[in-house]
């Protein structure tokens, strides 16, 4: 059985997910210094495998250390078993499959929930209908240009909102499934 | 002294205010057969104007009749008055000057709330530190391409969230106020 999939992302109230050259700086910045993770850490422990492209992995690599403890995929037609091992990643792989048969083989070992990272890549899930679930968290900034999380060049998808909670920093995180097309 | 400005709009999740040919047909789909209205009554009410750019007022002219009844700015270089009597336009406008100057002449007329719509138009103010205020509606579906409300080519803003409700519908609606940049 294919894996059910959730998108879970920060953006920024114009939609962007980073700035043009992949920085994150914003959403550091406007995190507060409590202990909330906004769900994130629930959230990870409930998937069985992170999902992310290229461009996601280069942002990561840029942080010193692996941040995950989650199983990761990383789907790539150019990057190599180096890159991985340059960037410290522990308990990754690369794939170059079509999201379908990614997804199909990870079934396939018996993953039920898997975690989809990064613009590109969640926009070819979505091309593709493979996406069930987005967890958006709405940063109160408007970063004026960068990396949208959506593009401009996707299909229509109906959602149907779950829940949305608004939080003492300003986040506010929006939980839609996506309705199935007949 | 210069009105104090409010954005006031529906967007889907993927962050579009209509399809690439100005329809917002998702829009009148997604709304409830309730009373609910989102608060639109009570914040027209609370305006003095409305401004709005061509590609808005080229929608509004399609609906067959004028649904304002608050004074409205049409800010265009190319529209014509007779463009305006075709769409049967009450108590309406044309105005060829700057976001700037326009609010200018609207504050000196007494106007203390503006009201500004539309894509293009938004851009055009934010790219002048010239909104204060952000109610955005968002709407549960991914268009998947159309007209972005912000754009691609915009400066950086702060914002202050204010408050967000999640209505039956699905609909989430968040207020913002623009931080003043020092």
């Amino acid at each position: 059985m294919r894996p059910h999939t959730t998108v879970y992302c920060a953006v920024s109230v114009d939609g962007f997910i980073a700035r043009e050259d992949g920085s994150v700086d914003w959403l550091e910045a406007a995190g507060d210094a409590s202990e909330e993770d906004y769900g994130y850490r629930a959230f990870v422990d409930s998937v069985d495998f992170l999902v992310m492209g290229r461009g996601t992995f280069e942002t990561v690599r840029g942080f010193g250390a692996w941040p995950y403890t989650v199983p990761v995929v990383v789907l790539s037609q150019t990057l190599s078993p180096a890159d991985l091992a340059e960037a410290h990643a522990t308990d990754a792989r690369l794939s170059t499959r079509s999201p379908r048969s990614l997804l199909d083989e990870l079934g396939a070992e018996g993953a039920r929930r898997v975690y989809v990272d990064g613009g590109r890549l969640v926009q070819s899930f979505l091309a593709e209908g493979l996406i069930d679930e987005l967890i958006l968290t709405t940063i109160p900034i408007l970063l004026g240009s960068g990396i949208h999380l959506f593009g401009s060049r996707g299909r229509e998808h109906g959602l149907e909102h779950q829940e949305t909670r608004a939080y003492p920093s300003g986040f506010v995180q929006s939980r839609y499934t996506v309705r199935r097309s007949s």
